[in-house]
């Protein structure tokens, strides 16, 4: 139910495989929950690269007949999150060009912070845009780079740029995976066959039959090349500072992200919410389905039963219809209808996974009151979301943030709430840390790292 | 994840609203789950009725403009599912037709036994029928009727059928709703600003903001006139026989239906289903989402942990692409996943609330063994489903039902569970029956009532 | 450029050849000019009607996979110009229905006059009528007829018919083809393979690889069966009163109807019209398409040059953009452009086929003029359009007709002509009559046959 | 009936109207003829530029939603025709950039000869390319002159490219028109309300209610800047060498194309070909569209009588489907058709713009004979085509065309014609030359300028 913060993309890459695209396509299909608005695909044969993007879902923008044409052993995907408003087909990923090594496409998860100082030195040297992408510079920080090999030039560019990425690049007969020092951006490695998958999440393994490797470490890149195991080059020392809102809300539950299982850590975040923030209840409700694995999580802590007190709509489609007068909040009710009879008097405990400008929570208590609860409590199983991401998240601004510009309680009166609590910073990493990893967590407490 | 059995459609009709068309709209967008190949809609003004019907979803077949020629006070509405594999628009409802009186409109929910007889005695008679829907055979027997009167009409009509059959008709002034003598089928009436609303569930009322009065009762005719109270006549003597399937898996859980809150009846039968088939296991997964409530219950009353262990895909898309030889069971994996990590080395029981062919119950368990899942304990929430339904259930031929050609233990070996239990009749009825009602359990006893 | 008067439909049988249905397609898409609202086949393989149909054009409604579900060896067809303004998918051809003798497929292109009269006779008897079709009337004719044999209850409903019909019947086992008395709507007969071909013209058979053998005479049916010749049953004495307005504007000037070529007799009414209405002046331009073979007679006859001096401009597409205040005529010019630099100051005799309303002539005037030509006159190579038509063409109410409303000179003022003549009646029989064929020419005479 | 040679695209600039991209849109509706692949406008309002651009019609492209984002007082668009069979979506047109004077987007319609070149030169500069389009290179160049103001740049550039160019600039705040010293293609100069408008062809003015002016002579660069008259500046001397076949068969007849009609120069080219290859014969006959200028010329010099014995069909749409065996030539039979009554027993001269590879002219004359001409003598209103265009048309490889690797003997025999005979080059010129033009020939002579 969240409409306010997006993940902004999805990468894959494959390596070795006669079905390359194909993989490709089935690996983005499994990763679609991480951008709807494009989908694209690179693929090459050691001689030269196709490629196919369009706006679209991945089904919408592949057939059979497409995916034959883009033929050989490796491929690189990509789909995309729209955050302009303009038309934006030129915006959408592999980005490919020719340069003087030859070929080369790119796909990119992430936002480079120093975006706009790269662009307007290469613009001064005479360098010309096409699209509004920041993944344009790497190209053009490649295509100048003095150095003669490909992997050298490309450590030449990441090393010019700051922010977030996890890349995968292909070229007539390679393909790279890098990922930024910090590891904002999740990026693993699976086999499948007698080749090599990298994507976003391992969800995409699952459905593609490969199987689990490690990370792509932060820093790491990873050359691909036909007869050989994977080369590892160490370009920075890693810093690990992962983005913990894979954990809080992006990420598929059934994925490994940061080497581990996302439905776990929100369990335990529900645990964790539990705990700090108890309450009297007869039920545990979730807002489905982001609130589902913390509702559980919580529910097996306080030892309040756990209900589906909300269900979710299949069949939404999109409609232009005004509604009548007596239908209030009708764009939440063709999502979301509370169980009536199970909710009818009781004391509910309803559990989200974060708090974004407040609106769609508001009318999901306004349901539920009208449903007849005599008291609803709200459970957020993260810390107030109180500072926009420059790290590759779509968030909005600062003044439209609602915990950037009001107290829990004054959040709670306005949502409706009879109690509203979040989860503190301490107790998420409790429930994410298990081996001492390091998150970024800006948008909760505005340490920002770069 | 039921594509094996389906209820056929959903009916709706509104009477004394400005907006007519469109609270019949956006009901039938809440029954969207009773049938997605084919809408339609009928729309009267006092003098003269409109109609617009077309395959497609209901946000595909209307737009605004659409909607704004169905003019008028009183709307009928309904929604099909397809089942035979002719080209069939024509086929869509409602079916409309001049004859004597004038204009009438009919959306018919249900199944007539003694189809073939009346269609046979009509055509014997000269009457032509232009469509294979039993639904064709009501208009030519109001129309042969040599009652004067439109209500008498409809009387003599029904008593020549037999079968299941919620009915809706519009003529130029007047709607009527009418139910069969057991009532199959469900039937809610309510009230929406000063007018009335019938629906198939009250899913929709919730939508349009419509309150719910009581059932159509079973046998009753409901008459809606301009400046009148709704009159009731009654047919027949009731004889109830609901369609127990409506408890088990077609209804949505936030809907009544025969007065009553699905998603209880399906978390009791889950309760029920833990006493008579208790499993010593590390946690209970559901099928999302047929078996989410029933293993609630099953989880509430064993104690054993409730896990969304499964988890569901929502953005499947149509794609014709062939996987490659490591993508097994992609059909069922492209819409739910397993959490590797939660299932891994644990004793699962997972519960779904029918099995019926069988394919999808083997694969799933597949999944999960392949998950690392130690034990997979398999509970249906009803019981063996033995017999096909005449009733307006679109079921598999006996030849098909995987339990009405092989044994529970066989069952169990064929999906591949390490143990499999069905839900006992006299369970199932304890699970639904709080004020001695009737039920139709026909595809489970074979003991069909007409 | 005719938008206000129109043919209302084609049909098509095809008997005896093993891709019927296929032939049915083609035929229907060299008959496409007659009607482009929706398109229809029913297709027999001696055991079973099949039927597709729905709105659009020939190549919209079907693809491969539809005409393979259209199997056997016999196949109608029908494409549809749309009158009402109901959304029209139940008026789409071919109407089939199931009745006594079995199933029934039917195809018509005319317009029954006593239409209102029968349907309120069999309404009356207890029949229901699903459509707004005229042709819904003979199914229950035929179905209520006490004759045992489909033949001869064919003869008996089209007894009772009154008005022009041109029909084609499929059975299970046979094709029936049937045209009334009078001639009025074509239908020829020709030779496909070793099977036979019905059509309304013969640009039907050419694009199928047909021969042409003669037409199906009025009052005639043909009956197709199986292993034998075509039977011929004379049901009336032909009386005939063919159409005018096919050889003035439907017709495609390759085709034969009524037995004669369309392009020779639309010359034929040029060089009448030179003889008739001369005028002095610099060249001839035909309105594009229609005009075109009769400005062809008109300057073969008057010795002036013809120029092809109205370009008609083949992507027109569809657009909803309003103009800008500079742009005049905008619907007309997308369609047709004046060659400026060849009437600039030159005297130009205009020809079109007819005159219904008078606003497109007005149009194209306007254009001329303001392209520089010094004088343009029009001549019309048909008499005035006074009288709507009952027989199968849709034409706008007498009120519309700018002929039946306005001398000559008042309408040649009102378009804007330096001078304006029609063909005289007379004049346009000589263009037609090689042989004493009679027409039917109420539209320009108002004297109506029935 | 051309799909062997086809223009490249179109061209057109608005300056100074407040609904600039509304007349873009018109202006490429009626310029649709040069290319149907693809279509695109660049608007601006003397802050930023909106680009809009996709596959498609321009009616298909662009609505009214689309147009008005497309905001400002000036905008360029483009229609393009797909060369490549790669997905092109990339290569639509206008082409956009951010360089270091801002926003820059360019039109083009022509071929640059040293396109590879240029192209490696700028890649060794560390240049990359997005798109297989030649146009990428001007913005390049542009972006790499170290002149200050933009039109000194563009003047750098185009010094460096070689070829055909028209071109339409826009920048924030001025439009530049440019064409090629030797004015390969077409650009016209029209005033529209207080506003300019360059076009490919005149047709777009007459749509838009624009005025012709002049033509932008060869080697001119026009800067429209607001609140002045258009600048010209003589970037060239201008050495004329305009494309002949813009005259043969691309431009619409009704257009001003070098100054002069196209309709004219066409019949022209018919009147010198009935002088240069007479033959006996009883009719012309022109394959619509292309040869009905020609064919009326050589009808009015022979006094042979013009007929238009073969039709062109309005109604072809796109069918997938597979003809019967009876079927001959379905792809040209459903396009054309001939008047069999008219040319049975005749002896026929058809009249042809050009013969490229020879396989429509075959099908036609079989079609001919086939509907029983006694004799088909083949004349071509233009030379023999033996040699492929560098300039901006897209023309099959040199083996493809039949005119160089076959006499015309040879060619009248494959074609299957009495007699073929073309026009020769120098009356060729005599129809085109009023003025003492001059034009490139090369697809003719193979005397290639550059």
């Amino acid at each position: 139910m969240r409409e306010d913060i997006n993940e902004k993309c999805a990468v894959v890459g494959i390596f070795n495989h006669e079905e390359a695209s194909k993989l490709a396509y089935f690996s983005l299909h499994a990763l679609q929950h991480r951008g709807q608005e494009a989908a694209g695909i690179s693929s090459g044969d050691g001689k030269r690269l196709h490629t196919i993007k369009d706006r679209g879902l991945v089904t919408q923008v592949f057939n059979e007949e497409k995916l034959e044409t883009l033929k050989g052993h490796m491929a690189i995907g990509h789909t995309r999150y729209s955050t302009a408003g303009d038309d934006s087909i030129l915006d959408a990923q592999p980005v490919h060009a020719n340069y003087d090594l030859g070929q080369l496409s790119i796909v990119h998860n992430g936002n480079l912070t120093n975006h706009q100082e790269i662009r307007q030195e290469l613009i001064k040297q005479g360098a010309i845009f096409q699209s509004s992408m920041d993944t344009e510079n790497l190209i053009h920080l490649i295509a100048r780079s003095e150095k003669e090999k490909l992997k050298d030039r490309i450590v030449d560019a990441v090393k010019k740029i700051e922010g977030a990425f996890s890349l995968v690049f292909l070229s007539r007969s390679k393909m790279f995976a890098m990922r930024d020092r910090f590891g904002f951006r999740p990026l693993s490695l699976g086999k499948v066959g007698d080749g090599y998958v990298v994507a976003s999440e391992t969800c995409a393994f699952d459905l593609i039959g490969a199987e689990y490797i490690r990370e792509v470490e932060p820093g790491e890149m990873l050359i691909f090349e036909k007869g050989k195991a994977p080369q590892s080059i160490k370009v920075y020392d890693a810093t690990p500072k992962h983005c913990i809102f894979e954990y809080v809300y992006f990420a598929r539950p059934d994925s490994q992200v940061y080497g581990q299982n996302v439905y776990q850590k929100r369990k335990n975040m529900g645990m964790e919410l539990a705990k700090e923030q108890p309450v009297e209840a007869d039920m545990i409700v979730p807002v489905p389905d982001g609130g589902v694995p913390s509702a559980i999580g919580y529910a097996q802590e306080s030892g309040i039963p756990f209900e589906m007190g909300i269900m979710r709509n299949h069949y939404i489609g999109r409609t232009f219809i005004e509604p009548t007068q007596e239908m209030r909040d009708l764009k939440v009710k063709m999502k979301l209808s509370p169980i009536t009879d199970l909710i009818k008097g009781k004391r509910i405990i309803v559990i989200d996974d974060s708090i974004v400008r407040g609106t769609t929570s508001r009318r999901i208590i306004r349901m539920l009151k009208e449903a007849g609860a005599s008291e609803v409590h709200m459970r957020i199983s993260s810390p107030p979301t109180t500072n926009p991401c420059y790290y590759g998240v779509d968030t909005p601004d600062k003044d439209k943030l609602i915990a950037a510009n009001m107290s829990t309680q004054e959040i709670s009166d306005y949502i409706g709430a009879d109690s509203l609590a979040f989860l503190s910073n301490d107790a998420l990493m409790r429930s994410v840390n298990s081996k001492g990893e390091e998150y970024c967590t800006a948008c909760f407490t505005g340490e920002y790292i770069v």
